[in-house]
């Protein structure tokens, strides 16, 4: 997995900060995060390929996460995209979309498809042979979803040398691999875990904002490879946290550490700051793995 | 006038190159003319005080002319602008802000006023003591509007010398600036064009994108001191302007010469040229007085 941030501060796009976006390759499959005003521009930038983007996930209604998506919607026409959009989002989110196209008279030429979301509950909205991705329920001033992006098991390891040993034939290999016992040259019956080991553990990134500090999400995060989670704030400015409805990056890091996730990264942070360092020097005095998001910077994991 | 380009490239915003977006300045008072995505952070390039903007003009609903525009309305919000704010534009413009404004509980806290235009024909619709705007009606693909910003007439200059030698009493002075005659100390009535001149000829802005060649236009922007022209296309891609409804340099300098303009300056280019000097050298063959608009560059006249 590779993750590339387009914007990661808060609230207001400036010169030198673009609001929040986000793109997700898993295995060439492009998934973007959040399309704040600018997105489109931060895409070209960061060279991401526009025609590989299939799925775009937006967790509010907040300016500073959707204001981009339309531009985005009429630029991949213009292009003449013809491979089609999907967009998950809550619920308006199509009506804010449509009214722009209807009245502007540019509906788009490649199938656009719109996955409205309203549950407070968990859902699975969407599934392939190598990935799920999840909601989050989140708590913020307006509805709200995270994001948990899942690699399915990948397949068994063969170990080789122990099949062609027990005489099992190549034809086989693939069932070996999926986990199920086989019959061998000799018709006997060999047990799976003689001749394979583990998959590689699966990845997950888990996203999370806007929110406030809201540990109901734990058990659903719990061990994931990578959380994003939101830090508008420094502990300095404590006090802002709570009727935004944002948190701090000590809260950010105490949920990674709650959740005993591997990787934590920061973001969404308040423009108010000069610098970004103090999130992590703050989240670091509670969960020792801690980088820092900024525009522009990439992650593999 | 002080005339700032935010933007002047049609279609979609890139790393280098913006949509629409423009201020006029008539004596501190600014103007904003459309407002495509990232318009605001180019407001902030060009150190232009956000809060000084107090009336935005939208030719048309098509993205690459106000795709920015919740974008800043929400903006001035998280800023705390107490100042109203009126934006002219299109039909549907007021249901296209306000649905996004409601789906993320972000009503203004400052007074935000629509004005609808549906009018096929010129409208006077703004007036202060110094400045008129009227529509200009244009040809494109959607209803879209060009806009002509006249400075008003001033008063008129007085001959300082002559009114002593007649004797005229002081407090006559504004009413002789005003081009009344005026009875003096002598109790003779002094015609009024004996002791004053002309006022400085008023200035005026053409705003004219996006258009078609549409010489219906040529009375109302007549002897215009700046024309603002759309010139999506050179001449080699004359077979494009047809259907996309849009102009060519030359089409763009033959409306200059016939509604004898003082000055052209072209704008909105495809991005599909790799310079754009050749539109100037294109245009002058037919009109003169030509100049290029482009991002973050600005014209005094």
């Amino acid at each position: 997995m590779k993750l590339t941030i387009l914007g990661c501060y808060a609230a207001t796009p400036r010169s030198f900060t673009n609001p929040t976006a986000q793109v997700l390759d898993i295995n060439n499959h492009l998934f973007m995060i959040d399309c704040g005003e600018g997105s489109q521009v931060e895409l070209r930038r960061n060279k991401i390929k526009f025609s590989k983007i299939k799925h775009i996930f937006i967790s509010h209604l907040h300016g500073d996460h959707c204001f981009g998506l339309v531009g985005l919607i009429s630029t991949f026409r213009l292009l003449n995209r013809d491979t089609e959009l999907h967009v998950y989002g809550p619920k308006g989110i199509k009506e804010i979309i449509t009214l722009q196209l209807k009245l502007s008279s540019s509906w788009t030429n490649y199938p656009l498809y719109f996955h409205e979301l309203e549950s407070k509950e968990s859902q699975l909205i969407y599934e392939d042979d190598k990935v799920t991705v999840e909601t989050i329920p989140l708590k913020h001033r307006i509805y709200t979803n995270g994001f948990l992006f899942k690699e399915k098991p990948g397949l068994r390891k063969l170990l080789i040398n122990e099949a062609v040993e027990r005489n099992i034939d190549v034809a086989l290999y693939q069932s070996l691999k999926m986990g199920k016992d086989v019959v061998n040259n000799d018709g006997e019956t060999i047990a799976n875990h003689l001749v394979t080991t583990e998959p590689d553990p699966s990845k997950s990134y888990a996203y999370c904002s806007d929110t406030m500090y809201y540990p109901e999400i734990i058990p659903q995060i719990k061990n994931a490879t990578v959380l994003y989670h939101e830090s508008t704030f420094l502990e300095e400015n404590k006090e802002l946290a709570e009727p935004t409805k944002h948190s701090t990056a000590i809260e950010a890091a105490t949920i990674a550490k709650d959740a005993e996730v591997k990787n934590l990264i920061l973001g969404h942070y308040s423009t108010r700051y000069g610098s970004i360092l103090p999130f992590k020097s703050e989240a670091e005095t509670v969960f020792p793995r801690v980088q820092l998001a900024d525009d522009g910077k990439s992650f593999e994991f």
